[in-house]
């Protein structure tokens, strides 16, 4: 009597990330028994050993490990595309769309960007936020995978519409206190929740926004908890102008001072850290999320992911926020990884295709914290997976030999709509292309009344007369 | 009595690119009769205006001109991803493939290649080979629009698996002769053919691959017959080396002298130029076809577009070819156009999302010598549009007012994907995603056959041992 397994996904080409490289098996099948991965290998071994209560025939497919977005601001894809192509990004672009969001809006845009991403073949989300009513319930329900990280900052209600460009924030004491509050009760009710799909991070929002007894104290109960610290690190010159005036240090010193460069540490963005800095961050175990798009996007820059991996350091990549990226699609931040860090070392050996997939995947699982649940199709893992249609005209044709195209066409020319089918925990997300778990055309209508009414608030409120990009309206840019 | 029209494209968010920005026209409707637009404006005023055959629902829609590929070399198609993050990508992985292409399998990836480019919504294809039997047919056919460039060169037989880096190629007149009859053979029969969609310019391959009195014969019957030249100039250190030892000059300068440099030129990559030298390609009229997929995959190089766009000269955006960069999707060059410049220069503001969607559009359209033609909605041009589907997630919402959301998400999150509809000269070539003009899946049938015959002769001839991906295959790394 051979094992019952609830779904045999077969004849695919398997990319498993197992070992060094890609650790592809052709003709492949992953067998699955509950929320877990309990066979991989050639399609005829597996039909012999399993007996099948679905079969899912992956002919003409790709099948990996789900991808993995190292860092979301999920809320804001109901202001996508309102701030781009400008200088000062957060002061003269977004700051007047965050003044007046509200927990609808941010829902309904969070709503949104989940959805873009499980149909561009996101599984688990790192997602950064003050958390609305219903966020981690929210990301529970629909079924991907989360790594929810609660924001945790100083700054005095209002944000940053008051505040001038060289001032020091004033830092609010009772706000930080009242988000590390709201950071532990949400870690009570959510860390491991859903059969442990659900986790917390604790989320400094950047070590210029919180005082350093603040950074102290949350990294104690991080440590006590047993919780990761997902923090902003030289996330601009803003950020870096900020340290030296309060502390005459820049961000990856001070971190190292006060102990916060560990492997609990995963240090997004690093866009201002020199390689020296970058190789610090990596050698004391913390890891990075690299945010491609939105870095290239906001400053015009590719942070130094080469340094970190160089010294010893694991990279994730992260879509960030769709206000300034403008999508939340790993195929494109993989894509732009590979081409903007050639550019960066006018190099195109530099970040070959396998190597920017291995950060969707495996090295993104490590970075995060999460390396022996997922990550890669191995048996004992999470059945986190995607399917992905190589007869789409652009992934076209199919070779094995003596070159394997696959890989790189994933990475340079897919865009993330060819992914076909997604599975997070054994559950089957979309199938087809349809989204099983949420309502397509629900979501979409909900964000658009929101976005109308968030872009009324807006436009009420004097403030966005300083608005960057009010010029390129009135100049038909737009 | 109103004026009869086939079709009435209406309520759709039009961007007609007219004037110097994006042209933008809210609920906006476009007239069609025949091959032209005869009515470009509000829906309301359109619809009273003309008697309509067929009305076109674009609500939800972007509704802009078709998208202009000005550098393609479509075959490539047929290798998809044999060639990329390597070093000397020409010799070290393209030149067995290239060795072993037949006319076959060259237009089995020229197929593939028009297919995948249509459905990312490019109407207009600038292609360049050495044509196959039914190279110009197949483009009259399937309904594009084509600028047709047959290649001349002098290269002997064999092409480059027998040269050594750092030698001089051997130039051979009789290639050159007998290129430069077929090229005249190809302008006799097509140029204007297909009630003029079909046009043919003169395609000398670099001045670096044929002799100085046959790159003037070109230019000579060029003038003559009133035909473009396209070719590519400062193409890679290969190119510039090459000019220094049989001419010491640059390719600019040496093209200057020559007399090369006019509005007749569409300069391809400029991969190797200066900004001086770029600028001087545009101060003297030449055109620029940017490649940025292609030439960042193959040599992590910006090429000085923005140079030559301060020079006063026009910049389109070219695809390449698809072993090395991977795709043919416009979407994907204004992306990377936008974003590599940012980084090249790092800042934000350089290269805006309006100013790479006129490059997709009217400013190929002028720098490939159609501006009277197409490249704007307008009336009395032809009727080459696309409709792109806004409900994509990753479009999602639209907003209006204070700041249009749409162009930016168009250029920065858009894939190619949400294009529902291509028009070519009032023809529909797709609808609803439905390619009507082709068979997909025959297509996609034919070149997995061709591209596996390819793969094998390759395999089979013991050049191939030197290609730098065999290490990456044994790595485990593809």
């Amino acid at each position: 009597m051979t094992e019952y397994v609830d779904y045999l996904i077969m004849h695919g080409h398997l990319f498993t990330m197992r070992g060094e490289g890609v650790g592809c098996v052709a003709d492949g099948a992953v067998a699955i028994a509950g929320d877990c991965i309990v066979g991989v290998g050639p399609t005829d071994d597996l039909l012999e050993r399993f007996t099948v209560g679905e079969t899912i025939d992956a002919s003409d497919q790709a099948v990996l490990p789900g991808l993995i977005d190292a860092h979301m601001h999920a809320r804001w894809a109901v202001a996508r595309g309102v701030a781009q192509d400008v200088t000062h990004w957060m002061q003269r672009a977004l700051a007047p769309y965050a003044r007046h969001m509200t927990p609808a809006a941010a829902m309904a845009g969070t709503r949104l960007n989940t959805l873009e991403a499980i149909k561009a073949g996101t599984t688990t989300f790192v997602e950064y936020a003050k958390p609305a009513p219903g966020w981690a319930a929210f990301f529970a329900q629909v079924g991907v995978r989360a790594r929810l990280t609660p924001t945790i900052n100083a700054l005095p209600p209002g944000g940053m519409a008051g505040w001038r460009m060289g001032d020091l924030y004033p830092l609010d004491s009772s706000v930080a206190e009242r988000d590390i509050e709201a950071a532990q009760a949400l870690a009570r009710d959510w860390h491991g929740a859903a059969d442990g799909r659900i986790t917390v991070m604790f989320g400094p929002q950047a070590p210029d926004m919180l005082s350093r007894e603040h950074l102290l104290k949350i990294k104690r109960l991080a440590d006590r908890d047993g919780l990761m610290i997902h923090m902003h690190v030289a996330q601009g010159d803003r950020e870096i102008e900020q340290m030296l005036q309060r502390y005459g240090q820049r961000t990856p010193a001070y971190l190292e001072e006060i102990g916060y460069l560990d492997r609990q540490l995963l240090a997004v963005h690093l866009t201002e850290a020199t390689d020296e800095e970058a190789a610090l961050v990596a050698r004391r175990g913390a890891s990075m999320a690299l945010c491609s798009g939105s870095i290239g996007v906001i400053d015009g820059i590719v942070p130094p992911a080469r340094a970190f991996r160089d010294a010893g350091g694991r990279v994730a990549l992260g879509s960030d926020q769709t206000s300034g990226n403008n999508c939340a699609n790993l195929f494109n931040e993989m894509k732009l990884t590979a081409l903007f860090n050639k550019i960066k070392y006018r190099d195109p050996t530099v970040m070959p295709a396998w190597e920017v997939l291995r950060m969707a995947t495996i090295e993104g699982a490590w970075a995060i914290g999460l390396g022996e649940q997922i990550g890669s199709l191995e048996v004992g893992k999470q059945a986190d997976l995607i399917l992905v249609d190589l007869t789409a005209p652009n992934l076209s044709p199919v070779l094995n030999t003596p070159i394997r195209n696959v890989v790189p066409n994933l990475v340079y020319a897919a865009s993330g709509h060819e992914v076909q089918t997604s599975m997070v925990a054994g559950r089957i997300l979309m199938r087809d292309r349809e989204v099983l778990v949420a309502d397509e055309r629900a979501i979409r209508a909900e964000t658009q009344i929101e976005a109308e009414a968030l872009a009324r608030r807006v436009a009420a409120d004097p403030v966005h007369g300083g608005m960057a990009l009010l010029t390129a309206m009135e100049a038909g840019q737009l």
